[in-house]
């Protein structure tokens, strides 16, 4: 179950002014999103996928993914944008912090820029070990992913008999690079469906086969995902929503100048999702010179650092609390003999409360100073609530967009530093 | 040598206009700053260790870390905002992505949020190896880094019998609670010298410790740092630098609606040095209901996340490249037979100078997309040149700060969430 808190939010907006977003454009947005009538609807298939959901495919991924933990020591997964952050996200949400273990397949990124460093560095790493790779890229020409595979595939080469059997390619069912290299290496092939853009595509094999490798149910995800998503079918013109909430009210903040969303969690492990997030809201609705541009900001930490510009700095942002309800930490402050620290009145309390009371001192601080918040709540972290809270904001940044009246599945606007790039260094027409 | 490019950034400047910031008020605020006569000026103490070095106390440190390396699995440093931020920059920046060494000290940190899951994950990962943990903090009663410390020097002393010689304290000459811990533990300590802000501590212990600790050679970033600042105190008013070039052109954007900024990298392990700078501006200028609010991004990976809103989505944002010159990774494309990818025509060419066409091609489109950019030019990266950055900053926020009308040295509104906190913790008067 995902909820929304709207306490800190309600005094800043007050009566919907005309012209600005309300429940009805709401409702109105939310229906052309369900009847595909939209603009960009031939873009839609992270719908199509969970409403009719392809049970084989997951066990194949499943199944790919074992024999990937049975031989790998890492798995260098091979992508850009959408084809390596949904993936992250999940992965940092859902697996421990450190961890070490000889059983465990090492998951490694790269083609995500074009460091030589890290390229050079990422090779000696791998030297001895048993390596796989995953490269995601619908066209295979993006030059990132296709550079970085480049020097991955000739490494496998050089160091593997089976070095085709080592790679996984997820890609176009028949275009591009990809598919053209598989006409010589019989290499293991996913589809990227032609109807989900990258950002959208963290439930089809892009996203789920390293969250596979990593040791994450993905059926529990996806099913959480399916969960939220016919919930919210099921809402038509007389009833809400928080994921809709969640729009108008961002949509409305946005009306009134505040141009920035800060994405917060308190919970580290959810930083990646908040990276994750960022791509999906300013890729989907920073066009046509509009949009609400979306940060992501972790804390307590954050509070020492961009702490003192949330509470004071120029009035233009908005906040998004993503918190979860029951940490299954189990550690609580012990009583100290000297209590030299000054902590003893904490004794007996856990670590996690604390945080819970750090979120709502920040809260209150924030609304005082002059930051409008709401909070997303999740009951746990587990794969099912984090699939839910993926369709929960794919959904609100569908409607969102259709509120700001943009296209949120195009993103014309990724194409200008390529074009320039690949001017400049001499590529063929 | 650092070099300001502003190629990119004029067309949208033209004349300065009436009232604006320009080269006489910057060379006043920077008249203010060398003489101590601006607001905040009883926290110039970071331009104080740097024109009068204290050799004695750098030796000490480079020992002190002798002996943590040779004694430590894990260093854990236990800090929050500017007691951390820095070290993790410089460390970042100048150490190996991924390196295995079982000689090496491997750095942690901990204190700068409240996840129970992280404590206790951490905890159990610190069983059976041996641990050393650097507690910095100037009050000593910052809840994030007294929390985390409390569980873990009682950790400390379940484990070792000289877990007080495992202990490095850091904090105020005199008052606080972890001076209070030192009548009872004989803990080696450093001082964070009175007159010198969190954010502006990475030269002192605060940072140079646990940089040390990572093999990172602390003299060379001290003394780069110290060349830029003597550069820079012999600028009087028939000169001018690239530090105050940009505090003028950032700040002359923000008087012209432009009101974040992006510090971009293409190298990723300039990535945590965005966090530092990231603090230094969004603390020292975030107040008054003012301030440029700042926001690090790394390509070409949030190119493909956040390059759409950069390109075409609302025009609010400046944005200043982070580059290095020379990358020492000598990695070339080599010619493939087959070319089924299609990469040929980049044969010969070393990564590094492809990942520069990227920042070339991205910084064009971004002019044309509306979006002003300039660059700031490092020639390697090495100590020295990162000591220079980290005093160019914090020499242009004070200027900036002196050009925006507030102090750049108070942080009044972190102050906020602690007072909210504290009540709901109840915590005695």
């Amino acid at each position: 179950m995902i909820t929304l808190d709207t306490d800190r939010i309600n005094s800043f907006l007050g009566e919907s002014a005309p012209g600005e977003p309300n429940r009805e454009t709401v409702l109105r947005a939310h229906a052309q999103l369900k009847s595909g009538s939209g603009p960009g609807s031939s873009f839609l298939g992270w719908r199509d996928l969970l409403l009719d959901p392809n049970d084989a495919l997951l066990e194949d991924i499943v199944s790919t993914a074992a024999r990937v933990r049975q031989n790998a020591d890492v798995l260098v997964c091979v992508g850009i944008g959408g084809s390596y952050l949904g993936a992250r996200a999940v992965i940092s949400a859902l697996t421990p912090y450190l961890e070490e273990s000889d059983e465990k397949t090492e998951i490694l990124f790269a083609g995500h820029h074009m460091s030589g460093a890290y390229m050079q560095e990422l090779l000696a790493y791998l030297e001895g070990k048993s390596v796989f790779v995953n490269v995601i890229s619908k066209s295979g020409t993006t030059l990132e992913p296709a550079l970085a595979f480049r020097f991955l595939r000739d490494w496998l080469e050089r160091n593997f008999e089976d070095a085709d059997d080592r790679v996984i390619v997820t890609t176009d069912p028949e275009k591009g690079a990809l598919n053209a290299l598989r006409s010589d290496h019989p290499y293991k092939k996913y589809v990227i469906p032609p109807d989900v853009g990258g950002r959208f595509s963290v439930l089809t094999p892009v996203g789920l086969l390293p969250i596979a490798v990593a040791g994450v149910d993905i059926r529990s995800l996806f099913y959480g995902a399916r969960a939220m998503c016919t919930d919210l079918e099921a809402v038509s013109t007389d009833g809400y929503h928080p994921a809709l909430a969640y729009a108008e009210l961002r949509s409305r903040l946005y009306a009134r100048g505040y141009t920035i969303e800060a994405l917060a969690v308190f919970e580290p492990k959810l930083s990646d999702f908040a990276g994750w997030w960022q791509q999906l809201y300013g890729e989907s609705e920073g066009k046509d010179k509009k949009g609400i541009f979306p940060v992501g900001v972790q804390y307590s930490t954050d509070l020492h650092s961009l702490g003192q510009y949330m509470q004071d700095g120029r009035r233009q942002l908005l906040e998004t609390f993503l918190m979860v309800r029951l940490d299954k930490s189990t550690i609580r402050v012990a009583k100290d003999s000297d209590n030299l620290d000054g902590l003893n009145y904490l004794a007996g309390k856990a670590y996690s409360e604390i945080n819970l009371r750090a979120y709502e001192g920040t809260s209150e601080a924030h609304e005082d100073g002059g930051l409008p918040n709401m909070t997303i709540w999740l009951d746990q972290l587990t794969p099912a609530a984090i699939g839910e809270l993926i369709y929960f904001f794919e959904h609100a940044v569908a409607v969102s967009g259709y509120l700001l009246g943009v296209n949120p599945f195009d993103q014309p606007g990724v194409e200008a530093y390529k074009k320039a790039m690949f001017r400049l260094l001499g590529r063929p027409e």
